[in-house]
């Protein structure tokens, strides 16, 4: 009954459009076919990210692309990113500090959208761009809630289901995930970081500063335009 | 910067408008403020379960509710309640088979939503009616599904996030069930389980099997209207 079900080993790639995401779905595509996911939850720069989702998916030669509506975060509130009253920080990032930008609980409900799609179309991998070191100090962003996350996958899904969620960037920094990404040839250019702009990115946002500092340690140019 | 968090202890309460999410309802209503959580994905009686929400909801005086829509369960499909190519089973539940209505990973998508409610809000408990016993054998429906699920709460949310999913119906039986919504005067008339009408329950599918059975093992009648 797995209507959707074709041929071909395949992965589900979360895909925000970021370049943390744009550098895994390039590894993702070096041994599958892609099953590219998005999801819009109300962030103030959803346009602009879902351009880069495209812009990556296309360069990629995704084979599927699936876009979601999480518009309950919008409701439920609580993060800068996605509730207009709230700033956005540009102060850097501290240690043990939840930043503002936190959109509760996120990469669950990301995931969780992620692997029923994975079930269905029997994909073997969803990969994923997190990374703990540079990764503004969010909870779901470690390894330990990765493999927190298996667990549930393991036991809430068909006893025939296999699939895992890997991330294989989970333990680099900023400046090794741009590394990777000029070495295997990811499409970096098509990726949008900054949490506040759509036309140029911000470069003062947190995010906007992760990403610049990669790739000025890489020696390399970042080649998306900046304010 | 909760701008949501206000006075009193809070339950966020998973509630699809079947029998069970009412008396676990029932049973928060007698500790917490209620935030009732209803999510619309695509099932064929969505409508009818989305009054039952709203019919409970009012009956329970809860203060808050949200209403989800979870719409790409039906572009991922799977599921013969998301699904109109799919025929709804009516030949009874069978033992270590996954029945055509499973929807795939739905509990995590459904509890994981909750979760980022519920850290927003403040909310101490989050119930969920799902039960192990006469549960169709969902995967999801398990309490091996539960722990693991809390511990991806444990670690996936903010330190001061102190939220807890609780299942206090996962080892009764539907007779169990319904004798304990008895007890507490929990709104069954108000409840929806049918999976395939809207005016008069069939009486032959899986879930009004179920609901059936569990009545007449209590010797009590059950208050909805069947065809």
């Amino acid at each position: 009954m797995d209507i959707s079900r074709s041929s071909g080993r395949w992965a589900v790639v979360v895909a925000s459009g970021g370049l943390d995401s744009c550098v895994a779905a390039t590894l993702a595509a070096r041994e599958y076919r892609l099953a590219m996911l998005h999801a819009r939850y109300g962030q103030r720069t959803s346009e602009r990210e879902l351009r880069a989702f495209h812009d990556i998916s296309s360069d990629l030669k995704a084979d599927r692309r699936l876009v979601i509506h999480l518009d309950y975060f919008s409701s439920i509130g609580g993060s800068s990113l996605t509730d207009d009253r709230m700033t956005i920080p540009v102060d850097g990032v501290k240690e043990n500090i939840i930043p503002l930008t936190y959109v509760p609980f996120r990469n669950a409900n990301l995931f969780a959208a992620a692997t029923a799609w994975a079930e269905v179309i029997g994909a073997e991998k969803i990969y994923v761009g997190i990374n703990q070191i540079d990764s503004s100090g969010y909870p779901d962003c470690t390894q330990e809630f990765l493999d927190a996350f298996n667990r549930l996958v393991r036991c809430g899904t068909r006893p025939d289901t296999q699939v895992q969620i890997v991330a294989p960037l989970i333990s680099l920094s900023k400046q090794g995930i741009v590394r990777l990404g000029l070495d295997i040839g990811a499409p970096m250019d098509k990726s949008w970081s900054c949490y506040q702009r759509s036309d140029r990115a911000c470069g003062i946002c947190d995010s906007c500063r992760l990403r610049l500092d990669g790739f000025r340690a890489n020696n390399a140019i970042d080649p998306i335009p900046y304010a």
